[in-house]
């Protein structure tokens, strides 16, 4: 089953500034942001506490990856919707079965969280990815 | 402060289908669905529980409001993000000491709520919410 909303993540040009915007508006601890690099993703990536999910804040790392060509074409905003699963290889079957696709297989993201893309042409042009927390996982 | 994300709002050209969708994604009880017309911002809305979240469906009603011309625009997808507050007036005055500025007055939202919106200029193309929940609040 979705059990929460892990993440919503904002496509941002420039990481520190947005950072310090997100952290001001969720008047949140800067000690309890995680940043990371995901290269597979081609992306940097901050993490942001707020109740049980996070607000993530994704960086381009060169103009060939996937949030480089999304600010080129849509400017900076939201981009995904990550909902949290305990059993991300069910639910995507579950969640095919209703003729909404994965995009591609799964994979590891943030975290070393497993992860997959929906594709958004099924879900009212909105970016879903499902994810499987790790002991890991912030 | 801000305790959570209250919802998620997506602008749907059709609620039923729409809602069709998602609680196939979610997975979660159909019954358990709130929906209802706000007519002050010409949109009606399903909420959908995820967690201490929810997912709110918004199709706009006629052609002159700000769904409307939101899709007329962008078409449907992401429209904007919930932070639930204990005190929006607090809030407000704290995130426009930071140079967040509200759109407009404080108003009246989906289930009674006290709401802002926060200009999305200053928060990288993102359009926020401050939402008081009620004793009414689903």
């Amino acid at each position: 089953m979705i059990n929460r909303i892990d993440h919503i993540a904002i496509a941002v040009q420039d990481l520190d500034a947005a950072l310090g915007t997100f952290l001001n508006v969720l008047g949140c601890d800067p000690g309890s942001v995680v940043i990371e690099e995901v290269p597979a993703e081609k992306v940097r990536v901050a993490f942001l506490t707020i109740g049980e999910s996070h607000i993530e804040l994704l960086e381009p790392i060169g103009e060939d990856g996937p949030v480089s060509k999304f600010i080129a074409k849509n400017g900076e905003g939201m981009h995904h919707i990550a909902l949290a699963t305990d059993d991300l290889r069910n639910e995507t079957e579950r969640v095919t079965a209703h003729g909404i696709n994965p995009l591609g297989e799964p994979s590891t993201g943030a975290g070393g969280k497993k992860i997959v893309f929906l594709h958004p042409r099924q879900t009212n042009r909105v970016l879903l990815e499902l994810v499987e927390p790790n002991h890991l996982s912030h």
